[in-house]
């Protein structure tokens, strides 16, 4: 990494919010396009340069690793689509929230997904990336909105987040991985299964 | 494809019952050890037959294509991982289930279904051939198992049995692809988190 630019440029440390805030949103934006046309394997942080017309150096100021620059702007465009008005209904934002993750992996930031996914089966490092710095953050988003149904009473006290969270978002993935339909009648069916359960008489503790 | 072997030694054809399991017994394990030595790519027909010692053609009589003896090869080792003794209770099965799906992808399975599913990403015939031969065949089995507990009245009558398949099936699928540890505390609380279903006053219809 070169800091021609940082030296040759000093004022470039002092810009001000708007401006830095127009770079960064330039920066995700080029490194989004370049992601989606040329696959994470051909991406670099030198074309994303050329394509923001921001510094190379500035953009490793932000993110050390093109590894983090990558799923960082993948997630800020999964994260935009996932948005969803909340009501007061636990159960409502549920389906809404499994309809938007089937919406979301239905269109073209899923094929993106399952390159990668594709991907980190041959290479440990993707996969590290890809879990801290795009799955996680998005599961945590996801757990606090669950956690907000047990604690108004709607879910059951000792109800599960994590196993719940993992058949939605299992669910999703693998029917985008065997190139089934991510339709909305099945996002709803999903959502209303898991959400009843499966015994005619549960047992509530 | 050569047909030198049904025509040098036609009293093949007439081979007995025994002898012709015994047969099919040694191509399905040739066929099983070559697919997770050499994977899915390098997996070819001369390879099975040189080393099960069953002539090419005569694998070819009963498997018309080399996708269908590896899938079905894999099948065969994983229906058996699949195994459990059933009980009177479906929700001991269905945990049961869960369990056995688990630990069979958490061995070397897991490991051959995780690069079959990267490659079925960049070869839709492999996916086609995961679908026809593997995964659907298994799904059904399943589906007869839930099943029953919706007709012995355990499971609600309503149950949608092919989006809880989807939920138990993608949640370990994804756990495996993720590199997260499959174990039994794992699965029983998936089992668990399904069976019970998120509401604290579920709407039974």
């Amino acid at each position: 990494m070169s800091h021609d630019d940082a030296i040759t440029h000093p004022a470039r440390r002092k810009l001000g919010r708007p401006r830095s805030a127009a770079s960064r949103r330039a920066v995700l934006d080029a490194a989004y396009a370049i992601l989606v046309e040329e696959g994470l394997p051909r991406f670099s942080v030198e074309a994303v340069a050329a394509r923001s017309g921001v510094a190379r150096t500035t953009i490793y100021r932000s993110w050390p690793t093109k590894g983090l620059l990558a799923f960082e702007s993948f997630r800020d465009v999964f994260e935009a689509q996932l948005t969803f008005d909340r009501t007061s209904s636990p159960e409502q934002d549920f389906h809404a929230l499994v309809r938007s993750l089937a919406r979301a992996l239905g269109g073209p930031s899923g094929c993106l997904a399952r390159s990668v996914i594709a991907e980190a089966q041959n290479d440990p490092t993707v996969l590290t990336q890809f879990l801290e710095h795009f799955s996680d953050p998005l599961r945590r988003r996801s757990t606090t909105m669950i956690q907000a149904g047990v604690d108004s009473g709607r879910f059951r006290h000792n109800l599960d987040v994590p196993r719940l969270l993992d058949a939605v978002v299992g669910a999703v993935y693998l029917r985008l991985l065997l190139s089934l339909p991510l339709d909305e009648i099945w996002a709803n069916s999903l959502a209303f299964t898991l959400l009843q359960g499966s015994l005619s008489a549960p047992d509530i503790p």
